[in-house]
């Protein structure tokens, strides 16, 4: 139906990203690279990277860190209070995410974001709803290009 | 602590393995690559490949679908009937599964698996207890190589 790349990242939900993020790189011997906060997702992400490649060659799949931020009634604080810290999404990235929403809305499969939005790391992104994928949370992203407009 | 090279899969528990991956193979364009069951882990396992690359780089990141086999008692039924289908475990690929496992339990983390068992796709695999890596699930793997003893 549609043609994903690579899985861009797996996504975990935890309380204190600062906290979690230093833990895992310690125990794997990860590489954090990107950190910083999503306002539109309210919540704060860090990147982890394996084999030392930090997040310079962008072809290794990370592992996210999210945590909410500021308000405590966001998606991501909800699923902390319902189930704990665990695994919370997969990323899949697309060549083009506009054209992909479209298909797959045309297939009836049901999406959260209809539309692409702002991500982390200056993708553009959009969360497929889970009851659409077996229970399971899948966001699809797509790539910053130089001197596309975010 | 120790160093894991990349992510070799990311794991969904599913009822029905072979629904599940054909459905995420239709809606995402993934490819299916091994397919099989893991006797010591009661579970029926089929990978996804994004890409197009089937099994055969053995770089990419998969998909894992897991399925309860025979008996309904194994972990992986519990989990479904605890949490139902979703996100089930993170798996590191690592160079020397054995010496990662010793060096792990010297530092006092925690281990389901202190000792190296056969896993899918001929690996060697081990799991860590999910109470040592804020209730996430991780598995290490090391691949076969040719002449090694499994």
């Amino acid at each position: 139906m549609i043609k994903v790349k690579r899985i861009d990242h797996v996504a975990l939900a935890v309380a204190d990203r600062d906290a979690a993020t230093r833990d895992l790189a310690a125990l794997f011997g990860l590489v954090t690279g990107a950190r910083e906060t999503v306002a539109g997702q309210q919540t704060d992400v860090a990147f982890l990277h394996a084999g030392g490649a930090g997040e310079s060659s962008g072809a290794d799949t990370a592992v996210e860190i999210c945590a909410p931020a500021g308000a405590v009634d966001g998606p991501l604080a909800r699923f902390l209070v319902r189930r704990g810290p665990g695994l919370h999404h997969v990323c899949f990235e697309v060549d083009d995410l506009r054209g992909a929403l479209a298909t797959l809305k045309a297939a009836g499969v049901r999406l959260i974001d209809e539309t692409p939005r702002p991500g982390a790391r200056g993708h553009m992104v959009a969360f497929l709803h889970p009851a659409a994928t077996g229970g399971v949370l899948f966001e699809l992203c797509e790539q910053a290009h130089a001197g596309s407009a975010a």
